[in-house]
């Protein structure tokens, strides 16, 4: 790994024109890995951009120094495309190989697009790699790199609660916060922001909870009409199917959301069962832990949920 | 505080029946700082009891190693009591003065009420002064005694969002997991086993929220028939105040809960408001991001929130 860093870095040193980039829909890790490396790519004197094909921007993330320089439009004539925490060349939205390409990322799925891939499955998140990167290479991290690099850290780790947080993982935070990072700043940006719509659509979720299963297994429903009522948008709806998951007895979660294509469900599971398996079941994908798909229009929420019960009881008759 | 934690060590040392106590219902900081030392003292030969005045204990902690030994019967001829997280001596649901008592904790408005009295207002949680003290005294920390320090430290931090984080607070956590502190289990144990019956109450009760003051002020109700209805307790009702703070355009936000004895009334600021102002004035108190009141039952929760609202106009008006 440490040859890849120093090759990496000797890439980027003898490169002029340079871009910055990551997976459409960025979620923190993203593009805070993309915009971590701007100002120290700009103090070097090179011309960089910062690209991603998402309009508009995720605005809980509008903190992150330099957000204003990302754009939409990829520049023409560059040397060098860096790409941050994207497991597929297609998922970067750039239609033409770019003339060099070195692929960072922690996704073991990672297929490795890249002239040079750095890999690192382990990582705790993207930016974990771009700061490992930079050490190996006795770069000073300038405290807007470290504000990025922090916020990717605590978006994916669910502020310091997943499996893949350790003491590597702790130590680089303490190095972070002596580069600059306020923790408190950061937590409050990304956690005391929120919507007012999104608390409502809460109450309106969470009274159609309905666990079955001995409990292993909860429903939660979304339907047009909730949306429509509380002035909801998509994005309220991320954490409800976490949250149901936190349920005690919960193995897994799944909600259903009503949405113009057809019922999409998300399922989560918390210890041990794969809810990849139902999702691939339904034409969708994911992961053993988080999983979804998109089930078309013919089906009501009540059949859609007889379906998965009948689905989730074997995957739980199987497992553990 | 060095001179401080060797002479506190030598005390310790020299005893033989020792107590750890902390105050009248325990967070997470009370209890883990307390069960902390029990492993060590065990170890070194010592006669120890962890006793708190507070039954049933809360059961979100019970994961906590040696959980099962806390005793609220206080025991007879003991030689030394160490109090932790105990702001004043009442607190501890103790009557007579120990023989001798050393006082952990982290809290400013600490009344000193011991013969040694550790007191750090700049650590995180009480469990980093007892880290600290641990360190000075090159005592090696058990995987129990970390899992105690750690759970104290992320309850007390909000897992690492509050100001109080800083450098030593991330590397204190990078060395209690190379004690064998598994970060995920500790937010799974904490996070992951929610109650059904809390879900259904914050439906309830995010159906109240009302904003005023420009969107600064939310108001947010608990009624009985709410907690009836939804079979929940009044823990349940824990975060819900937090929850609404988070909106943001929030500055201070008040839940309003119907209890037996009036309507107990909880303030929550973010960044500027002094809410002990207004709990003060209606007999109750706290700190300056949060306190709270219990107003009696001659008035009904319209009324409340009339009277609220013109005071927190004024503190509004008053500050920043």
């Amino acid at each position: 790994m440490q040859e890849l860093f120093k090759k990496a870095w000797e890439k980027i040193e003898k490169s002029k024109n340079i871009i910055l980039a990551a997976h459409i829909n960025p979620d923190g890790d993203a593009l805070g890995s993309s915009l971590s490396l701007y100002p120290i790519l700009k103090k070097m004197g090179k011309n960089v951009k910062v690209f991603n094909v998402t309009k508009p921007l995720p605005m809980y993330l509008d903190f992150l120094p330099n957000f204003d320089k990302v754009t939409d439009k990829l520049p023409k004539n560059y040397d060098l495309l860096i790409s941050f925490d994207c497991g597929s060349f297609d998922r970067l939205g750039i239609e033409e190989k770019p003339p060099f390409l070195i692929n960072i990322d922690h996704h073991i799925s990672n297929t490795k697009y890249g002239d040079i891939n750095i890999i690192d499955s382990k990582a705790a998140s993207s930016s974990q790699v771009v700061y490992n990167m930079l050490k190996a290479n006795n770069i000073e991290i300038p405290s807007e790199s470290a504000v990025c690099i922090y916020t990717a850290l605590v978006t994916d780790t669910g502020s310091f609660q997943y499996e893949s947080v350790n003491e590597k993982v702790f130590e680089m935070a303490a190095e972070l916060v002596k580069c600059g990072v306020k923790p408190d700043f950061v937590a409050k940006m990304l956690f005391q922001r929120d919507r007012l719509s999104r608390l409502r659509l809460l109450a309106k979720a969470y009274d159609t909870i309905e666990l079955c299963c001995e409990g292993k297994v909860a429903f939660v429903e979304v339907t047009k009409e909730m949306m429509e009522i509380t002035g909801a948008i998509k994005d309220d709806t991320d954490t409800i199917v976490n949250s149901v998951r936190a349920i005690a007895s919960v193995e897994v979660a799944c909600m259903l959301r009503e949405d113009d294509d057809g019922i999409k469900i998300s399922l989560r599971s918390k210890n041990y069962a794969d809810v990849s398996k139902v999702a691939v079941k339904y034409g969708g994908g994911g992961h053993i832990r988080a999983a979804g798909a998109t089930i078309n229009n013919e089906f009501d929420f009540e059949k859609v949920k007889e379906m998965l019960k009948k689905d989730l009881k074997e995957i739980l008759k199987g497992e553990k």
